[in-house]
């Protein structure tokens, strides 16, 4: 008998007519003979309305009352869609977190699940009940209410289904997949089939919010397939999965672009050791994010530095270079907030030669200057001017051939 | 030291005020050296809200899946209420009925409190903190949640201040005390300082709906000193006790008027053994409450069966025995929906004979007609024409003095 662990967020739970529509295909997916978990979120909103609330006693709210605040949020839902699935005849059962006994640390607002004890939630489905868990909350060995912090609703599903070894994770949301780059860009964008869980975390964190990070890390640590679609539309979506359950390995399965970054150089560093804890030893003191890094010894000996912040932390950064660059001895401080970061991304370059210069070749043909690069195992990211967006991604998507979905070997 | 249950209902907490304010009262209390355990209701309104979202799928909603639901509207409270705490610096954290481990049976909507285990809130207690606890609710043996129904919260705080063997339970509302009579319709009705459960559960069975009768008969079971105040105004409000408490014995404690009923008749029933089954019979086959019930013998040897029913019911019951008169050889069927009972109160009756013909006479001398009478230990009841009702009541409360509070011996 399979076993298949369903999440819907929000979004997909946002009024009764939409958690009625969940109930639906719940019922489809359990009359078809499969045993089924049900992990939901709070309806849309619910969060939000609870958090503005505390915010008349605490800014921000935050703490172990914050957590029996907003696991209310998942209650709600749980209880509800449990009653959509008795009003359809099936036969259903709600779990808060506490109650599965999701075991976390006792870090409230941002736990991390310790353990999870199958043995109620098995009994259940054993008993022919689908079980509705509510996503996002825990208990930790006291019995207090925890949270996993927003998105934790993913993550919850991610580790039940490692936990109860689902044949499948299912996160339905408001897209249908995981796409080669954004449709919204590109009008040719392709949804894709499979994509390895090291692939997903290069295009998530580089800004393809499909799925929260920390369930696809999960997702891989324990190997459950995890397949990404959409709670409103019919279709497969896209699965997550090991790279050897992907037959044809693609090259280059997706293009992502981030506009959230800036650019900062300080320039004309006299080269010695030190160069770079001197310079962003400050930045991190101030717990600003950097990502992008790039150290360039020029021919008079002086070194170029330059890097990546969060745009909000833009302005903060620059002041902080401006009070650091005289005592390195630079000759000044340069920043850009107008760039924008492009990157490819494919578990196939590591066995293909010259995808980098392929990348660097088709954007110099469009005459889009580089201002940065970067490169990982399976991604390559370049740093370009704000205005050269879009052509960038699209001149990239058509020169892999990613309108036919990710480019093969 | 000193250890007070406080319990907070929903118009208490209705928002983020008034919620600001209960901390204050909360604040006040642990500053002056009490130990603190409050319970609270859900926020007003709140309730409701949640059984609209329920309707979308079950009419009417219950079972277990509602308790679930309905449970959250505490759990948000008792977070809120902690949080204002911790704003003004009063040590405070929040536990649900399953936390405390308040142990009820599984009849979900309307369970029963079974047990409470004293362990974690003493815990607290000891270590200076306020204990805030979510009323209404409990978990059955297997840890699923229950709740006591509706005005349950009241429950929550008595059982609490039994288990903790606290010195007193203040149920806060938004009447400042217990009420010789109704203020609207007598002017010069009076506090009561201090009530006996006896008296009580008559005045609250009887229309005076200050507090849940299930909690007063819990405090009476335990002896738990009860005391009703204001949420809004300062002051002693009204303490319901032992009769051992009360050093000054009142006769009567206070005058309650019911609008609620109607008056039904089945007149020249032919005497003989079991005529009160052969008509009542049916009326509780239907479900429906008989309240007061007289049967006199007439000179003719027939017999005029009267007795009375919730005002909702009158259409129904009329029904009912118009089919069952002819059978029982009755003369037949009368009712009258406009009709009032009003009845005195009060433990000191028990010792002090002739209240009863003191109340009759007062009616007559105001020319008010007397249609039926009913007596217990500690309360006289007349059902008289609807359009006495406010003469009645003020006839009687002048009668026995009540201006000056309760009428003592």
């Amino acid at each position: 008998m399979t076993l298949i662990v369903q999440k819907y967020g929000g979004t997909s739970v946002g009024d009764v007519e939409r958690i009625a529509n969940v109930a639906e295909r719940v019922a489809r997916s359990h009359a078809a003979g499969n045993q089924v978990v049900v992990v939901v979120s709070a309806m849309s909103g619910e969060t939000d309305r609870l958090l503005g609330l505390a915010r008349a006693f605490a800014e921000p709210p935050r703490g172990r009352e914050l957590d029996v605040l907003l696991s209310t949020g998942e209650q709600v839902t749980i209880a509800l869609l449990s009653m959509a699935l008795a009003q359809r005849s099936v036969p259903a059962v709600s779990y808060t977190g506490g109650q599965v006994r999701i075991l976390t640390d006792d870090a409230h607002n941002k736990a991390r699940i310790l353990e999870i004890d199958d043995h109620n939630v098995r009994g259940e489905l054993d008993a022919g009940r689908v079980v509705v868990v509510a996503g996002f909350q825990g208990v930790d060995e006291r019995g207090n209410i925890t949270t996993l912090g927003r998105g934790g609703s993913d993550t919850t599903a991610v580790a039940l289904a490692a936990a109860l070894k689902a044949d499948e994770c299912q996160i339905y949301t408001d897209v249908d997949g995981v796409y080669t780059t954004d449709p919204r860009i590109v009008s040719g964008a392709c949804r894709l089939d499979r994509i390895t869980y090291e692939e997903m975390l290069e295009m998530a964190s580089l800004g393809a919010k499909v799925l929260q990070i920390r369930s696809v890390e999960f997702a891989s640590k324990y190997q459950v397939n995890l397949r990404v679609l959409s709670s409103f539309a019919e279709g497969e979506g896209t699965l997550i999965t090991t790279e050897e359950n992907i037959m044809e390995q693609a090259i280059i399965s997706g293009v992502t672009l981030n506009r959230d970054e800036a650019q900062l150089m300080v320039t004309g560093v006299p080269d010695r050791p030190g160069i770079a804890s001197g310079i962003l030893g400050p930045v991190a003191a101030a717990n600003i994010e950097v990502d992008m890094i790039v150290q360039n010894l020029g021919a008079d000996g002086a070194t170029d530095f330059t890097f990546t912040v969060h745009r909000n932390d833009y302005e903060r950064t620059l002041e902080i270079l401006q009070g650091v660059a005289p005592e390195m001895g630079a000759r000044g401080v340069e920043g850009d907030s107008r760039i924008v970061k492009i990157s490819i991304v494919g578990v196939g370059m590591r066995s293909h030669a010259g995808i980098a210069s392929r990348m660097f070749r088709a954007l110099a043909a469009e005459s889009i200057n580089i201002r940065m690069i970067s490169t990982s195992e399976i991604k390559i990211s370049v740093v370009v001017d704000e205005k050269y967006a879009e052509l960038g991604v699209r001149t990239l998507h058509a020169e892999f051939g990613l309108e036919n979905g990710a480019a093969r070997a």
